[in-house]
């Protein structure tokens, strides 16, 4: 046999991801973690948040499919086998990431919020003093597929951006690279957008420390931090403690460290503060689907795998 | 004398655009309306909202220069004389105007009322089926260079767009022309945007006759109409009446048949109506004077005047 196993963990729609893969691959076994299936016959996985410990003990496996960008909840498994593991690089998902980060860029460029509280309040209030997009500095931390396209749609709109990675390189905009680009990148900051992967190095990395850092000459009246990656990555009581003594002017936030976000948050009810539920980027399931079905195919058929994850990076 | 009269009416900052000229044009007599001078030494004229008559009269007048990028203002004036008007054309209005309607466009496309009123309620509901930019059918109206910079940039964000114009013409998107060209370019358009001039052929243009003919095979869940050239171009009554059965699922207003919008309007708490106070795109004052000054020294240079209007079109 030849089975590609889905384990998915928790209350998600593993039945709906079951029954896509069938269909995608009428001519294969295709199991959930919550049905009888010989362990030794699995030669693929496709994973969303499974229980730790699931995927080993499969002599056969070969590759494990992330069902989301980010492979956060693979590494999070010590018992993860050491097969290679294979993230989502889908334009659909990647075009709608940088949808929600310009999006929020110009919401708090154009005061979208303040705005939006006159309206409630009916009450007309121009304002003569706003900036353009071309006197903003945007930080994109995180330059792969992601941050590289929204940094382009930045550009696009008139914004003054660069771009911060660990390991630097070329991009669309200058590329501030390492530890030792960090404090120059954030000294030249207005809005700070992360987009990097959780690791160990990565997590909490949104504190205080980071947003003191900040230009504090811009012209939006204080930094403005955009989570659009992971919720690990931020400390949120630094957040609240940031917007109140005013380090930060506002914030933009599709991740937590708690999700669904907890009604007791401060961030809720903050008037500077942007909350989305966690739905920055939705994969559309059925290209996910296809992308892995595909490459499924050409390793069968002897191709190398595309998207595999750096183990010893973590992304 | 070569006078150059600043005639503002309504309770506008005459004074300051006053101050504003004498320090682009030290070597120039400068007056306000609300001062004495000599009728027969003025040369060139700047007007917002004149009153009525305020420039017939002036025998030696060669040109009249709007402050605003719209001129309706100016030939709403029976008395206005036969000399020419000169629109102003500023990079940097350009770009905020774009700022705004891109802001816009991706606010109705991600739900950014649904998901601020689910805020202010601390309730967390993402949504699988969001459309993608490209799945979206963005149509301007007006492809001035208001029209084209938006267009360009709807076009970098993924949207599928199109212009409509008058005339046709070329442009960054494919351009349908006249009236013989507008039946087909509201069907296939799901978000229309609004950037035409206030003459007596488009006053009223936005009424419940044209937006019975957008699209209503959109992934929207209905058409949404973005309106920032002129109040004049909208009928209120028809906005209201076809959000509430369904001809129209929202609207983004700047402008209004009334200014500032009474707070008797339904418009303020419609929870699918952005209403912002007419600043989509606020000139620079310093960048318009500028110009402004630098196109009269190239005429009294012997240069011709740019960005003149047609007066038989009226933009």
């Amino acid at each position: 046999v030849n089975t590609f196993l889905v384990a998915i963990g928790g209350a998600w729609r593993g039945a709906a991801w079951v029954d896509r893969f069938r269909r995608l691959m009428p001519e294969r076994q295709v199991v959930g973690l919550d049905e009888p299936f010989d362990r030794a016959g699995v030669r693929w996985a496709a994973s969303w948040k499974h229980p730790p410990g699931a995927l080993s003990g499969l002599p056969g496996l070969e590759a494990i499919f992330s069902l989301g960008a980010g492979v956060d909840h693979l590494m999070a498994d010590p018992e993860l086998p050491p097969v290679p593991v294979v993230r989502v690089v889908d334009p659909d998902l990647t075009g709608r990431m940088s949808e929600w980060i310009v999006l929020q860029c110009l919401a708090h460029l154009r005061q979208a919020p303040r705005y939006a509280a006159q309206q409630r309040a009916k009450v007309w209030d121009d304002d003569d003093a706003q900036p353009a997009a071309r006197h903003v500095r945007v930080g994109v931390m995180g330059m792969g597929v992601l941050g590289g396209d929204a940094a382009t749609k930045l550009v696009a709109m008139g914004f003054d951006v660069a771009g911060w990675s660990r390991s630097g390189g070329e991009g669309p905009v200058p590329i501030y690279a390492g530890a030792e680009g960090l404090d120059a990148f954030l000294a030249r900051t207005d809005v700070l957008i992360c987009l990097l992967p959780l690791t160990d190095e990565t997590r909490g990395i949104l504190n205080r420390d980071l947003f003191a850092r900040l230009a504090r000459d811009g012209r939006l009246g204080g930094p403005v931090v955009i989570n659009a990656g992971r919720g690990g990555l931020q400390v949120e009581t630094d957040i609240l403690a940031c917007l109140a003594d005013g380090t930060l002017k506002g914030a933009s936030l599709d991740v937590f460290e708690t999700e669904p976000l907890p009604a007791s948050s401060g961030l809720w009810a903050h008037p500077a503060v942007i909350v989305t539920p966690h739905n920055a980027a939705m994969s559309d399931p059925d290209a996910v689907g296809a992308r892995i079905a595909e490459q499924v195919r050409r390793a069968e058929g002897g191709l190398a795998l595309t998207d595999v994850v750096d183990r010893t990076k973590g992304y």
